[in-house]
């Protein structure tokens, strides 16, 4: 594992890590925040999972989580989107390929070589920063935007004893019912829809609930909301299943890392209050 | 003017805008932070100065302003760094040029033509602001990071009925004698230096102390520390010349906006309370 840079911030240092994935068979990156609390005691970790097209470096440099992680003493690792290097891509879409793993295991050639961002967020990636930083393993959350809110939703539902705590920015919460999901589930998984269900939170969440309460902030003008994000599946399902969920329309505010930033600070706490932190 | 984008952000809008700069004689960029307070009554304006390679997106996107401006109902502008377009340039340098106007009113060619940026930050874009924008012109701050920072303490200097208030984040401050400095004034301005000392906050406070206390902030691991910013000759000369001044050395913090984000707040409230908010 190679450090590529270290940046002190807000009483604790923000790195970023390279390192050889095996799920994934290529060189992945992530950058972790580790506030000085983390030198006393081991810290509570939340891995943030980001949207379409961003790298480790979108939520590091625009979302303003460090000042309010070192309060709280949490420790913040923000993966990349997808493995990277010479490996299977479509260069024209930006939804697909690199930048746009899904957070799914791929089963169908040419991804399922290297697009294995399920796995890697849910086991080998945890398991990485547990054996080099000082994380409480029995305090992890998960929380993510857009494609990465999709990707909290479920890694919360499917894994909700490794992921304790969840929070979503304006995530994508029926895949199998909306173009962005669409397209990359049958790109990914092929065409039989019931293969798709296991990462569709609107779908799991029917079998799968648990005792957090969900956390998703929503900006009313968001450019992606009729179409590709439709929060409203997600809350009628969870109603329906009996799994607490609160879904806060925040008035005037878009997709962008604008609307993140401004509303960062109730997720940490969020996150911190369900870890017993 | 025209207004290239428009994001809601902590309860305000946060604006990018362009327009024909008549002293520089080219297209310019400005962004702008709007907090709600603005509908209400004239706010306070601070006026952000940013270092080499930056544009109007570095201090928008990365330093976390907002939050603490939307709170004490500051407007905050933050101009590009140099004229851009089709004009005079270095493009192998990247302390040359665009992105490296250095706050002066050039003199020589191939420079004179278009990098008039002194008389940009200190005359023409207030006027512009003012006249479009609901600010209070009674109270004007500014404050900037590095050539910024070195922008910052000559405009306070040399127009204190200007811009009241003025803080810095690791600050160029005695540019007629640092490399980076004596590059850009020789190709600016030409080799007589006595025409140097109009833009060097060094030279300057031996004749203009002001009464508002001038705040820098200066990280211990800064690369450019010892050869290009030297605070301490700033400090020095303002001790002799009887100008309030306050330099925090923040310790294993480094030139970055990581360290930019990590005291802003203060820099924030320090403006506020200068201007009487």
């Amino acid at each position: 594992m190679q450090q590529l840079s270290n940046n002190r911030i807000f009483d604790g240092q923000q790195l970023v890590y390279q390192h050889n994935s095996d799920c994934c068979k290529s060189s992945m990156r992530f950058s972790i925040y580790l506030p000085d609390l983390s030198r006393q005691a081991p810290c509570p970790a939340l891995f943030w999972l980001s949207g379409l097209t961003c790298t480790e470096q979108n939520f590091t440099v625009k979302a303003g989580a460090q000042r309010v992680a070192s309060e709280l003493g949490l420790i913040v690792i923000a993966p990349d989107t997808s493995p990277r290097g010479d490996i299977a891509d479509d260069p024209d879409a930006y939804d697909l390929g690199k930048g746009a793993g899904f957070y799914v295991d791929a089963t169908q050639p040419p991804w399922a070589d290297n697009y294995q961002m399920h796995t890697y967020i849910a086991a080998e990636l945890p398991a990485l920063i547990q054996q080099h930083f000082s994380v409480d393993a029995e305090r992890l959350g998960v929380f993510g935007h857009s494609m990465g809110g999709h990707g909290a939703l479920t890694m919360h539902l499917r894994y909700p004893e490794v992921f304790k705590s969840v929070s979503a920015f304006a995530p994508i919460v029926a895949p199998a019912r909306v173009p962005w999901g669409r397209k990359v589930l049958t790109a990914y998984l092929g065409k039989d829809e019931q293969q798709w269900y296991q990462y569709d939170a609107c779908r799991l969440v029917r079998q799968n609930q648990t005792e957090a309460e969900i956390l998703i902030d929503q900006g009313s003008a968001d450019e992606f909301l009729m179409e590709q994000l439709q929060p409203e599946l997600f809350t009628a399902a969870c109603q329906a299943a009996g799994q607490p969920v609160q879904l806060r329309m925040q008035q005037g505010y878009d997709h962008s890392y604008y609307f993140i930033t401004s509303f960062i600070e109730d997720h940490l706490r969020h996150h911190a209050r369900n870890l017993n932190n």
